[in-house]
């Protein structure tokens, strides 16, 4: 799974640290991870009650087996700053 | 694919401009899109001559087969602005 936000600046930090618990952070905005459904539900209704829905978005890319994607990193990597789950 | 970029702000546009002439644009640093090898190999060179590579990073992920892909968007989309391919 990949997860992409587009959130403004104010309420950044609290969806970093939503999706930091559910998540691996890969680069600014990007987290990748493996979840159930349920527990994307879940992040799913935390992250509305942060959302401004007018303004902000997020998007998931789910992929139904891992080995069917491919990452490519150009450019400076991220560290795993730890994935808590 | 799924493209996402973290370029820091002066650098932005070009790579934006750059971005947008290959894959739709979805939301502020992601983009999709299908593209050849060769073409991505072209981006990715042109890319490189934008990015500090210190300190930008840009990150690719492939599905080998998009129905093995869904999205799910929460909040707002970003309207299709059109896809130059």
């Amino acid at each position: 799974m990949i997860l992409v936000y587009d959130i403004e600046e104010k309420r950044v930090a609290k969806m970093l640290k939503l999706c930091r618990r559910y998540l691996n952070w890969i680069q600014n905005s990007v987290f990748e991870g493996e979840m159930t459904n349920v527990k994307l539900k879940t992040l799913i209704q935390e992250a509305l009650q942060i959302m401004d829905e007018e303004k902000d978005s997020l998007i998931i890319f789910k992929s139904r087996d891992e080995k069917w994607l491919d990452k490519q990193v150009v450019g400076k990597e991220k560290n795993d700053l730890g994935n808590l789950l």
